[in-house]
């Protein structure tokens, strides 16, 4: 199985060939082009929430699926060349997401240097290699990958900052449900009228499904026209969440299913059991049921 | 098939063995007490609403089920001892549910007459048989039977008049879906839970599934505990249908199952398909679905 | 104060010069006619539901107002000529709900004895003055007003039967709020949509206003077509019920507000107290909120 | 009036006083410490959506309130040393935010450049001036204001790109109602309930009131714990705005009102009028409603 990686920390256990890729839009792409068989990307943040380009690479072009998920204490190490000092670095390479949760750190200790966009934590490690920058906020595989030295690890602002990892794949059959499962979808399109937003809410209230998630991007085809991103509690397995979903097709407008998995952290209460009422209502049919 | 035949009216086309039956509530038992098969009963008039006493007997005892429906014009026949004239009466006997249909023909026609409950239309006519009343609200039927003599015929207040008759059987199969059918069910017992009663009703909203009917009965354990009566647009194999009721065994308390069968008028917006959205549903699970 | 009596127990304080009215609708026309200043009529009894003639006369008609109830133990006492012994009884005169309450004792007490339907427990008594019945479904007070003895008294098959009278007037302010109050209203005319019936019950949801009874009754223009009777717990002066009543009228179709009252017994919970939120809209207005 | 303007476009016509701020955050304490009356921070881009450090500094500190805003074109202008070409350039300083706006053209006409990150356009500006960048995606006001010279203007990559500034103040009391209006609130903490997400947006709902934007942003307190912004069409003043806030203040956990102000484009159906019901109710009230 060949896997992009676009972070280069382990998340799953499988042995796979790593592929790089420069973003998590490229490693989707990946997938979509029959390269690689999945790709790893970050989808969510503790400290900068939603993890906007990977949430839209999955929104476009053709549909993936999401099969596992992993959630990683997120802390960085400080890469730069051999013989580098905090004293000699002017410039600091990082990914935005990162940057962000190291922000005070680099306030604090490497004070008036000048910040430099990567595309990712392993091309900021890069951007030194290359003489980009003096220092990357990256990872220490990457530091081992290159033959950079570590400034510092460990580094984050936020003690507890934690960031979720999702493995993506083509369209498959779910893995099986566990009783502790989440469920992704994109409303690409709302049905235009009053009220319809409210009504992809109910679809899952009614049925006791736990919406845990609810993110809005633009459409960028003008101000206030949005894609909905929603993660309830819960398995397509679930009838309780198929329930919800063949709702949603029928009446929310253009929806696209990201996939069931079992989730990496609590989510909340899981979605009503099935049965004794199915069991009374397959009663009710043949009629032998008592009430 | 034997039936008891709490109205005398000729409801269903089948060769039955007529049971007589004094009221709705003895007809229904003689179908617990396996004495006939099945009781063509009166559930709703266009005048007076719901018929009481049917209801309550379809909700206490064991579980009966509604099979068929009719809607018959009411009108009904004046019937007298031969030779008897409008002049000549001074009582006149009446089951509740019809005197309320002639009261206005009986005061213009008939008036300082006084007025004798009897259990039903026949047991009316009976009624003048056995010397209780001069004249009897009841149907040619009826009279033919018992050899009395019609004073007035199609006597109704209101022209349009119309009595929906179930035929009511053992727990069995629901005769087919057509597509224009009817379901109902009774709330025994509703969570005793601010908004219980407004969430049953929102697990055939969210649906889809229209209500035509609600109906409160008090339970007769207190003033302020009733049971609830409902109706719906569909059937039971419905896939919307089907859903709200597993919903409501779920959520809305005790509840009993009166019934699918065909609507014998149209009802409302029949629910909506399941289709194409379990289609794409299954083919989600397959991993195949292209959105 | 004049006042029309349907029955003919005292059931209010005041003093007031009391006028006969042979039914329900005819009381209620006495007020609209201006002969009479307000009638007390059964609305609900515990055993038999809703009084269906008082709900049709409070939604026929010019708008009246309920500003009072009161819930009585019903017990009936059975009237008959002087010198009469049960079993002398050939006939019992009764209004139906009176006959409905009393059934099991006249099967056990007067069995095989004929029924006449009178117009109200008072009527009644009159009918066996008139000679048209040898006993009545009275009450104490009809017999002594007309020198009738009493056969038995405290008649009733169900002990905690219950009958809940209120006192109607023309239009006018609503009594004071108290805290445990109730508010009726009718709709008249349902806004003619899918979903329209749910969505009178949200607002009242929405708002933690809790709906304590929903009666339908047909509007006799064809079967299916329904008014429907609300109560409510809280006050016109509750500002969630006042916002409730607002939406109603913007979206429910033609409804009519039937009055606000103190409830004669406990109701539900009472809606949610405008403050402290108002306060702090207040606030929010003038610039002065923290949050 | 002193006004921090962290975004150097002219965006309102009063003359004021301008103070330079180096983030939205930071204009916005100098609103919270008294330097300044205002601040101009950019909220929303129709490209990248919700701009978080905006709607970051919104939340935490003591409440501001928005009392304008406006939708600029969003095209940016690229400077440069006076004497430098396009081939010259090898490194770009830019925000984040007008960098992915521009992503393409950079690609286009400035391949292989190297990227810093600014704290604003401004400050890209500045960056150029300090020899970090030789280049800055930046406005032609800040060209002028330090010298540079435009290499190029009107980039966007994006034809309709559009960026939405809002005026920030201490809290007031709202600009009048114009009938095209917005408001605009957090929700703090959510009522840790299932359904509690959904209950908020029925408030809404059941009122008639459109949501127009959801935005979650993690709380920062541990995965899965979120602030809610909501915008909706309407004016604190439009009395079902009103009703829906003070719902969410009785039941919603901890919510903060941002303002109420004209909407700088068309926004969706304003709320129902308060009028003629709100008349209705006041004749209920003093008894002279004839419904």
């Amino acid at each position: 199985m060949a896997l992009a990686r676009f972070e280069s920390a382990d998340v799953f256990d499988e042995p796979v060939e790593r592929v790089a890729a420069p973003s998590q839009g490229a490693a989707l792409e990946l997938i979509r082009d029959g390269v690689v068989e999945g790709a790893v990307v970050p989808i969510e943040s503790s400290v900068e929430g939603s993890i906007s380009p990977t949430l839209d690479a999955l929104a476009l072009g053709s549909r993936l699926q999401i099969v596992a998920e992993t959630e990683l204490d997120v802390a960085f190490t400080i890469l730069a060349r051999p013989g580098t000092t905090l004293a000699d670095v002017r410039t600091v390479a990082a990914y935005p997401v990162a940057a962000a949760q190291v922000r005070g750190w680099l306030d604090d200790r490497l004070p008036g240097t000048t910040r430099y966009t990567s595309a990712s934590n392993a091309a900021a490690a890069e951007d030194v290699v290359a003489g980009h920058a003096d220092a990357a906020v990256s990872t220490t595989l990457a530091g081992e990958r290159l033959g950079l030295a570590a400034l510092a690890s460990g580094v984050a602002d936020h003690d507890q900052a934690v960031t979720r990892f999702v493995l993506v794949t083509r369209p498959r059959q779910a893995p099986p449900r566990t009783g502790v499962d989440r469920t992704s979808l994109v409303v690409l399109e709302l049905a235009n009228e009053p009220g319809s937003l409210m009504r992809v809410f109910a679809e899952f209230a009614t049925r006791g499904v736990d919406l845990t998630r609810i993110e809005s991007r633009p459409t960028r085809t003008g101000m206030g026209t949005y894609r909905f991103y929603l993660d309830c509690v819960g398995h397509i397995d679930d009838t309780a969440v198929a329930e919800a979903l063949k709702a949603l097709h029928r009446t929310a407008g253009r929806i696209r299913f990201l996939g069931s998995w079992p989730a990496g952290s609590p989510t909340g209460a899981p979605p009503p059991p099935d049965e004794p009422a199915a069991a009374w209502l397959a009663d009710l049919k043949k009629g032998t049921a008592d009430l």
